[in-house]
């Protein structure tokens, strides 16, 4: 159960801005497993001067940042966080942003930190989450 | 000292928007047992593109979603969280959000990742925090 | 590696909203040991009904919150924290934000939580953070 926070430069039209928020989640359905109806995602454009980045901090050549913040149940492994990134940035490559713009932010919260609606806290039941390795004890 | 963020539709009118605020924080007051004073919280309306959801993900019939977004300091029991999950919904409920709208993400962080103001840390002195068992180590 | 959120009043005008930014960065930079180049940050203006506040819970006096939530890699000791909060709200004050009106949350996550561009995740590679005592193992 991922909620993902997109924050994006205005000047990036409707359509890009969609197909930005569609990328991000391909990405999570297929490098953490995720299923495809687990989407949740706040996209929230700004003004340009609201957007503040270092042009090329850790050699990489920012113009117009993408700013995405998950919010993951924790248990993943390393190495699906690492396929996670690189997916994300592939995918917003394709349709017009520059890689070096893909800025990812990953928390990690409890299983029972999570109410999907009704009321009810889902995982607590679930509990077994897509990408970790089986059930969550607390 | 919970922060809470409530990304919602701005076609909810601004008296919903507050009765909204209103119900989240009374929920964390009677679950978590928090003062009623304790008070800190980041509306944002959006354009109904700008949340994305499924409409129906885990059996829950969703239609125009309320995000809330809680961070709250660590240690409170699950039963807890649960009973807070329950009450913001029923709370929601009663200011005509429905039940499966209300979707509510939950991180915790340590008692020195707080400074209500003047550049202090204000739970690290008090070092107890209601609903926890008690003092916190770090 | 820090991503700072700052939400605040649309009635603060823009040069006072990239002063308050400013001010918020040279904070990290001095209290933690970032990089002055290790800058990523969200400004969101707020009409004034979206920024919800207790006006003096914990004795602290508000009139004009602002927000400032910060995401940052695990690891740093409690006193370089506290040290964060001060230097932020003095630095805050010399912009003309009084020091009660400067809320500040920290929430830390780990060194792969991170992407800077690219679809790299570039701590995970470094393997060494400024203002933590060293190398961080998962």
């Amino acid at each position: 159960m991922p909620l993902v926070r997109i924050d994006l430069s205005s000047t990036r039209p409707p359509a890009m801005r969609r197909a930005i928020a569609d990328g991000v989640h391909r990405a999570l359905v297929d490098a953490i497993g995720i299923p495809a109806e687990d989407r949740f995602q706040i996209v929230t454009p700004h003004a340009p001067d609201e957007l503040i980045f270092d042009p090329n901090h850790l050699d990489v050549a920012r113009e117009d940042i993408v700013y995405v913040q998950i919010t993951l149940v924790t248990g993943r492994r390393r190495e699906l966080k690492l396929d996670l990134y690189r997916r994300i940035a592939a995918n917003l490559t394709e349709v017009g942003v520059r890689a070096g713009d893909v800025f990812v932010t990953l928390t990690e919260n409890a299983l029972d930190g999570w109410s999907a609606g009704d009321g009810q806290a889902q995982l607590v039941d679930l509990q077994s989450v897509a990408g970790t390795e089986n059930q969550q004890a607390t």
